[in-house]
Formats: C-alpha cells, structure tokens, sequence
C-alpha cells in the first residue's frame, strides 16, 4: 500500500495491519476487505496451538473467558450449554489418552469441555411438573451443541486477547461415555469438544494457516462457483507453501479432506456417534 | 471500585469498563474475573437486535466479515462451511415469510445464510474418485454445522468491532427446503441458521441481556450445582428486572424455558428436521 503524506498515521497504520492479516490468511488470494481496527487483526490472527507452557494462568482468567462466552448468542436463551474446567493432571492425562494421545491436553493448564447441556432445562420442567417434549428431537440437540459452539468460539476470542493459545478438540467425541463417567455428566449432557487453554511453548506459536480463496465459500444469493477446481489447485499451492514455512511435510489440502473424509477409519469410532448420543439421553427423534 | 492514586489512568478505566461490563451481564451476580481488555467490552456488550435501519454498508465489508469468519478455527481444516449473502429484497422478504414472519431478516441490508457444507469436500472426492465413506454420518454432519457456527461467531463479534448489529435467525431451520430451493444448494449442504447485519434503527439497540449466574454453566473438575434452585431464582429476578428497564412484559426465565421448550408445538415444525436433513443429503448413521 503506497503511503499517503495526508492520512493520519493511525489509519496507515490500521490499513497497514489489514493489509497483512489478509495476506497471512490468504496468501495471494487477497479479498477486497473493508473497514478494519484492532477487533479485526485479533481475529484474523489466530491460531491453533498444540504445545503448552507449564505457567499458570492469571487469577480470574477462567471467569473471564467464561463471561466472554456466556455473552455470546443463544437460541430464545435457552443457555442450552455447560462447560467443565479441568485443571487435575490425573483427569488430564486421561482425557488426552480417551482422545487419542493428544499430549497437549496434559500440558495446558485449563482443559475446558464445552457440554451440550438440555438437562439443566429438563429441570426446570420437573420442578414445575412440565413435560419437556422437544428435548428428544435432534433439533433440539442441535441447538444445544450450537449454543456451545458460540460460547466457546467467544471464550476463545478472550483467551486470544489474553496472549493464551487455544486448540479444540473434536477427539471428546472419540468416547463420549467415558467423558461423561469422569465429569459425571446427567442424562441428556453430552461433552461436544474440548479446548485446551494456556501460554504456547516457546517455539509452538505457529504460523497463521491459509483458508480456502473467499470465492471458494462465499457465495452471493445463490450457492455455486464456476472455478473451483482452479481455486483448490491455488489453495493447494499456499498450503504447500505453508508447510514449508512451518518446516513440516508438505501435503495438499485436497490429500488431507481425501483423507480424513474417505475412509470410516478416519472417524476413530465416531461412526458410533448416533447410537453413544442415544444411550447419553437425547434420543434424537 | 475504590481510586487508586498511584494506578495509571488507562488501568482505571480499564478496572471500570470491567465492572460495567460485568454488571451489565450479570446484575448482582458479578463473577470473579480477571484480566481485561477493550475485545472483553466488546464481547460483553453483545446484543440480539431485531430492527434495522436502511443504511447500506460501507463497501468491502461483507469480505472482511467472511475474512474473520474463515479464521476461526475448524475440524482437521475441512472448512466444511459455506456462506451466502442476500441483499435481494425479493430474497430477503420470502426468507423473513419461511422464518415465520421476521420483518427484520426485510429490513437488514446484509442478510447471511451460515451452510453445513459437506458438498465441497464431496466434490473433491468426486475428482480424486474416493468415496467420502464419513459424509454419511451424524458426527460428520455435526462437525460441517459446528464449523459453521464457529465461522459465524466470528463474523459477529467482527460485526459488532464495527459498530453493526446482528441477530442469528434459527428459523431457517423451519422450512430448510425451502431455503435450499431459493439458493441453489446442492446435495449435502443445509441452512444451519441465518444472521441479520447492519445498523440498528434508532432505539432498538436495546441493552446487554443478563445470562444465569456462573456458578449455574461452570463447574470445576466435575458437572453439579448444588443451589441451582436459588441461583435460577436470582436469575428469573434478574431477568424480570431486564424486562421493566426495555419496557417489556415481565416473562421469568423458568416460564419462558417451559414455554419454548415444553410442547412439541413450539418447535414450528422443527420436529421434522431429521428427516428433512436426510432429505437434503446428510443420510446421518
């Protein structure tokens, strides 16, 4: 971006951080973006971190987070979501083994499990002798794990602000009933993924990973698009680039989906995910 | 808060934009938190707003929502999501209809429907002549609809850095085929829910809404509350409260979780959704 001898400083300085934001996303395939600020540059830089620093988190932090979430939207308010806080290495350390040997779970300092949580609403309907009857259809199921999905995405937003590192872990889903025995979780509570919180080991800050072109997934009144095939091909490219720049094997992003979308074997038992869910009290009508 | 002389001056503000933002969200029920920043404020001042005011946009903004969208995070990368913007009155005016009658999904300039999309990686598998075993199953399904919400949040909280408003619209849920008729959508992708974007009209920014007390959705190490009768007390008195300030009907929290999540009725045909997810696709094993 040519400087402009007129702009004020703060706005070359603003149009300066978008600039490199959106190239650290995109790579070559920069979007036309508008109007930018500080917001903007905190969430387009994050990244998943999966190697933690032993140092413990400032008092109040998990409150903190916390209140970011339960801020978020949620369907007709119905709070449809919990969140347990691990902080015992013992719990932690078998969390990270029921999720496959993810050893980041044993070193961050707060593992949080974000539950789609229908039974505190079921009790307000026993204590008022209440039938709750959407509680078993799987639309309702979905708004809770979408309710949790939002608080969590906002707790992440805070603990960025905070220079903690973050990283889901869809793997609670590996083996749902053996969470749920830990946390004592009641019927018609399901842990939907984890999130690992903390300071990154030094060297595991990461580099920003590319996404897909814009053109790729935004779509405007209709869905389609007449290039992807070109637009994966450049994707592909960046990841590759990607890769290299993070010193680690370089694979296509079309490798990886083919990957970890073709064979049942990818989904590590979460081809049993409908019937775990039924036996956890939703009965997804 | 008491003064403290020998505290810089931004560090008071910052202590005094914390409790605002606190007492905001909680009433009496102020958490213990820690650590704050201006992206804490504006994660705390999130409002639902349903009446827009005409005003267009300032160009480039949609890309630099979808940009902050794209950076969240998503399963194993898959971005199994897609976004379609509609700005057609025509569009927007039958989506408010299929929503059950949401004039603000007319009114707002920016109308953004959030895809499950497991179409694109389908597609990828298709050129490559893999069979996308995993597509078949209710946890893939699940992951493409988390995705999508996380992408969502995202653009929100982008959304309201720019002085925008917002409101999710889960009523996209109630006619799916609708929707998927109106924009094109292929097999294996599903409206997940919409979101209204633009200025609020004059008066209708409404105040910060207060969430159950902290101690009702976190629980450490283990799931249990064990006054949670007084602490929904506290609540329904809290909400009543939030109800006299906007002049609204004095509904508790409990009534209204009975109402909306007792009968079948108030699902809005959303009762049928498992079928019609199937019908769109998702066969969800």
């Amino acid at each position: 971006m040519t400087k402009q001898p007129d702009q004020p400083a703060a706005q070359q300085h603003i149009a300066a951080d978008r600039q490199a934001s959106l190239v650290a996303r995109y790579g070559a395939a920069i979007p036309p973006a508008g109007p930018w600020n500080d917001h903007l540059s905190l969430l387009l830089s994050h990244r998943s971190v999966r190697a933690y620093a032993p140092d413990p988190l400032p008092a109040g932090t998990l409150e903190t987070l916390v209140a970011a979430g339960q801020s978020a939207a949620t369907s007709s308010n119905l709070q449809a979501w919990s969140v347990v806080a691990v902080t015992d290495p013992v719990k932690k350390a078998k969390l990270a083994e029921y999720a496959g040997g993810q050893k980041h779970i044993e070193q961050c300092p707060l593992f949080l499990i974000w539950i789609a949580d229908l039974a505190r609403n079921q009790r307000v309907g026993a204590e008022a002798d209440v039938e709750m009857e959407s509680a078993a259809y799987l639309e309702t199921f979905l708004v809770a794990a979408i309710d949790a999905a939002l608080a969590a995405q906002n707790a992440v937003i805070a603990a960025e602000s905070l220079d903690l590192s973050t990283v889901y872990i869809g793997a609670m889903r590996n083996q749902p009933e053996a969470v749920a025995e830990m946390l004592g979780l009641p019927p018609a509570t399901m842990a939907v993924f984890g999130l690992c919180v903390g300071y990154a080991a030094a060297g595991a800050e990461g580099q920003v990973k590319p996404r897909l072109p814009q053109s790729a997934v935004l779509f405007e009144e209709r869905y389609g698009v007449a290039d992807e095939t070109q637009l994966r091909a450049a994707y592909d490219v960046e990841m590759g680039n990607f890769s290299r720049r993070q010193n680690m094997p370089v694979d296509s992003w079309s490798a990886r989906v083919l990957e970890r979308m073709g064979p049942i074997k990818s989904m590590k038992g979460r081809d049993r995910l409908k019937e775990i869910i039924r036996r956890l009290g939703f009965p997804l009508r």
